[in-house]
């Protein structure tokens, strides 16, 4: 059996599991898994890269918000390029380094001592000019200049955006790398950053219980989220948070205020409420604002936690997240991939279009919802 | 279509996954993957519990090793229990204390402010008693004489294969959940207590990095793991470590040997090598002699970390974990199943019988195994 | 040499070394340890205990704001107790508890496993009924009822005034200790919980510092201390802040924003400015606010850090620092004296007169003040 | 009253203090304190610098043990350098680095991001060539090259030994920091990296304790400490250790069975012992192995925490006190100070003679001590 019937019996079979699930009783995310499985890592021909030249050069850079495991990322990328044979070269400051001509070479050296830091060593920044025509071809210009004809971009969606078009336009490979806090891209289980930012909340949290303990308090903790309430709802439940509000669901006050007073009438004598930035109702000082206005059975604190969420040493699994993913996109433009991000789905690298992955958001995770409803009697 | 044909129609499909893809190249983790969600979380028949009255009240005990996150899956337990109404039991001391009736009642209180913490607060302990037909019989007295038929057992095989043998022998429902570091088991992707314990020891490692770096030291670093080197392999990943010594690899001196004077030409200062417990050339400091006969182009040193690895507080992900299973193992005790360990494989719970999930050892990651050879150049 | 004859020698000695001092050149600093150091640990008779009866049973409370330590303290407070012999009980919600009669007898058990945990075992509250001649009244019976004539409070100087007009009135002998994150209490060097306070806000603005490099953004970030700015400027020089906002000196929003201009220019590329809650510019956004409207060479972001800063594992110094204390109120008691607080000045046990304690704030350090305007060059 | 006058004065003062105190009752600790102030930082002519020319270059280098903070320290002497008009520069690996003439020069961006980061960006060795003539003969040309005439060595007793016999034969000042975990100088109460130090090891103690209290076991762990005991002490004590071990107290394994018996019999589920690598009795193996032979009530296990007490990155306290050390270090070389250390002895800026300090050794805290043995009742 060759390597491409082989394919295509895969893609047949998914197919037939597809529809088979589809009329099942399955849930979302059992469909996303075999789905997943399905698209598998080896792709069919129109995904595949039909640029003029082979690839020798490439170049990286870190767009967007910053996440923790970044760095890991770039590390990983730099040494596998460096393994293949590749020539890496990094970008600062994003696309608006790549406009500028901001590049340096990057060898073993660049990229020793660097997996355990937060941020990005190649900084980050958004771009309004690479979103015109002209910034484009400057952009390009450059990398034309250096020989560069490949382009990895660790970001979120508006930078895949930006990626996905750029290639369209010229001659350059890109493959995009999902680094943000938030872990609202479809192609991915986990987001580079997600789970130290998660760690991060915990803490924290653990911190305000010791106090909110001491003296019956009620805390409303804000977390970042705007679309997607990932880090409220995993953090939530970690930290033992007695609701949790995040923008997936309808928040209600008046529920949470009856499940607030009931919590005081079994005599709990402290809690926490974890409220995503982007929940309907407002942040936490809207939601705390509203709830006092019903209910002042405690005295009321609020807590952001704002940009602490983004920094920090990275964690085992993001370090390792970011490793793997790191080998995936240099391996994949290798094969002839673009326009493609590469992400882990079931614990297996699985390359999704650039424009799905900026395009859909990942599902909420309707039972560990169901779970933490549960959890807070 | 009654739920019944559905489950068969599912477990047929499941047959024919499986057989496909025993034909194809689907890498072990694929093939595990899909099995998993094709067991699915209906089972069959033969696997429901046929005891003879109905389950209401349910005993927890934790063995083994202890691991961090095994509190919070005793809280989630406690609370998921009584949410569903039953009345909830804590054993002390493991199946030891099971023997000597040490009970106590758990509400709701019992479990406050408890998910944060690492140890456990029902202990653990190795019981030799419970392996004889004596030991046994008086722990089922202890269960009758309180009105109790149901037993969760959060630890590792060891103490699932005295859960499944108690089961097969007396009117008692058993559940076991995964609360080990090793990430060993049969059944789960991820076990209670790894996540942290890697994040512990990546910790560790990065401080060990400090001073490498600022004396041109080689550090020999010895992990748990004694017949598994997921620990070793995940944390040498996210370290950056130069070499990974596990048991599942046959670990070749000379070409440690090689690698390390290849490091050593390419001007790095320092280095760190990870050595599972169990790496059959012996642990750190056996592997750190074969090295210096060898090679002395460093100072060697060598560091045991040690039961640090098994204490501390939760991460994030350990938290939601063992909050799902804990939810989890009340649900399949409700629903009538028995004798099973209930797991998370792709993000999914699913229920896998103890004799499996104690014979068996979950695979290594080959990719990964592969990727760390990339990334040491 | 009788024991009185040499204390008096060493308050005459004392005396002359104040004067000698107060005429040179000495910095306040230097003079406070001389002073703490005359003032000795054997106080002369009239702070001495004139009760009617021998103290025999001890109650311990927190009030006030909590600290991490406090735990640490209690664990202390009734080991030694038991030590020397005394029936030690817990008051729980502080002065609303002794009103209330909320007593529990406190063994070795009581206190097992709490000298790493953040908040207070016997939880704070803060009284209005405490102020009034009734409230007092019912605290005093509660306490004679039970036979307790003597009271350890761990709180700040509200709870030592409290604490001081009780023991004026009853026959209760009464010692603080220093319990708060804020260390702006006269008679000690360190207040518990302020070392943990000033790491954990280094820790935070490390994770900032990542993003903050990574942007090219200027973070204004406010800490605790509305009326002293010993943590704003402890973790402001130690987490190499570009300017530090304090109470104790003007802030001129001119002299920062030339600074800030000055550091652009520099090609700083990012920026921290720490600012403590009490400055009288505001707190972190009125800071911000003004500085926009004369400089935007950056994008300005704000983090307040809030109830964080009271929680968390005490530091190895906290715990060493309220483990000796609450060994010195023990033994203050039991040697007699009352209406002190005992502190540590220059490594050495200090009993101050709750009077002073409560009245008189601790300088700011201007060496360090000076030291962080030559750092932030 | 002209400022050598105000000195004399001073200097005559602190004499009569000593002779007061030497024939009173005051504890070491408390002359050490009187003495450290009266000896002030303003030193009388024959510890001053009579250096044919003025200093204008300032080379730094760390020597020995790395230690958390070190950084801290470089980025304040470059900085306080750059601020005084000094050219900076810094030397890798120590004297051997001085030797080989390996220099960089630094400016305020070589030192920018480091405060927080473990180990020392200038490296540190052990030097057996700068023991010889022909290697300080060696140095000094590389200084001398450079126009180089201070030195500032940042390091333990040996390398201050070094700095002070260089200094004697060249004409080169030279100014020592403390930069060891072990605290164990003359001259300061607090060394560079100690606090750090003392906080890893009461984490890794945390952690031991909740597998401690899990198993019912007993627990040796080994802490550094060749000939001082405070890294075991004050961590013994914040971590709630039955007992400690430490090399200036006589240790008695047959008390510290008596007292693990009693323990035992108050039905303390567990128990933890730190000792000191120094302990006469051995390292925690060889006492673990007497205790056994005696008294087998508990399981046993070792733990040795080897180098992670070096890493890490710093505590807010070890950051501020060597940004301070590293002003004063420049500020002493700018007053015409040489051969001294800069040390901080009750809050207060001190230096101390290079002999002394490499020659005395640190006080133990007896009172210290004493406390730990009440605490562990």
């Amino acid at each position: 059996m060759t390597i491409w019937s082989k394919i295509n019996k895969e893609i047949l079979f998914a197919k037939k599991i597809h529809n088979f699930f589809e009329n099942s009783s399955t849930t979302a995310n059992g469909k996303k898994s075999l789905l997943a499985l399905c698209i598998s890592s080896k792709l069919p021909a129109n995904s595949r890269n039909s640029m003029s030249t082979q690839i020798q050069k490439i170049a990286i850079l870190t767009s967007g918000g910053d996440a923790p495991g970044m760095n890991a990322c770039i590390r990983a990328l730099v040494r596998t390029g460096i393994y293949y044979g590749f020539e890496m070269w990094g970008v600062t400051r994003g696309y608006d380094g790549l406009i500028r001509g901001d590049f340096k070479k990057m060898d073993l050296r660049s990229v020793s001592n660097i997996i355990n830091r937060g941020g990005t060593i190649l900084k980050s920044a958004r771009s309004e000019e690479f979103r015109t025509e002209a910034g484009m071809e400057k952009a390009y210009q450059q990398l034309k200049e250096r020989g560069i004809n490949a382009l990895v971009v660790v970001g979120g969606d508006g930078s895949f955006k930006g990626a996905y078009h750029f290639s369209n336009k010229y001659d350059v490979a890109v493959m995009g790398l999902p680094g943000t806090i938030d872990n609202d891209l479809y192609g991915t289980d986990y987001t580079i950053g997600y789970d130290t930012a998660t760690n991060t909340v915990v803490e924290a949290i653990d911190k305000i219980r010791d106090t909110a303990d001491a003296h019956n308090r009620l805390f409303f903790i804000e977390v970042m989220g705007r679309d997607a309430g990932y880090i409220a709802l995993n953090a939530g439940i970690a930290a033992g948070c007695e609701d949790i509000l995040i923008p997936e669901t309808k928040t209600n006050i008046d529920d949470l205020v009856v499940s607030l007073k009931k919590g005081r009438a079994n005599r709990k004598t402290s809690g926490m409420v974890i409220v995503a930035e982007g929940d309907e109702e407002g942040g936490a000082y809207e939601v705390a604002q509203k709830v006092k206005e019903q209910f002042d059975g405690y005295e009321m604190k609020v807590t952001i936690l704002g940009h602490i969420q983004r920094g920090g040493s990275p964690s085992c699994f993001d370090r390792v997240l970011a490793s793997r993913l790191g080998v995936a996109a240099i391996e994949g433009l290798k094969d002839g991939q673009t326009k493609m991000m590469a992400g882990i789905i079931n614990n297996k690298i699985v390359y999704t279009p650039l424009t799905q992955a900026a395009k859909l958001h990942s599902d909420m995770d309707d039972d560990l919802y169901r779970i933490s409803k549960i959890l807070s009697i």
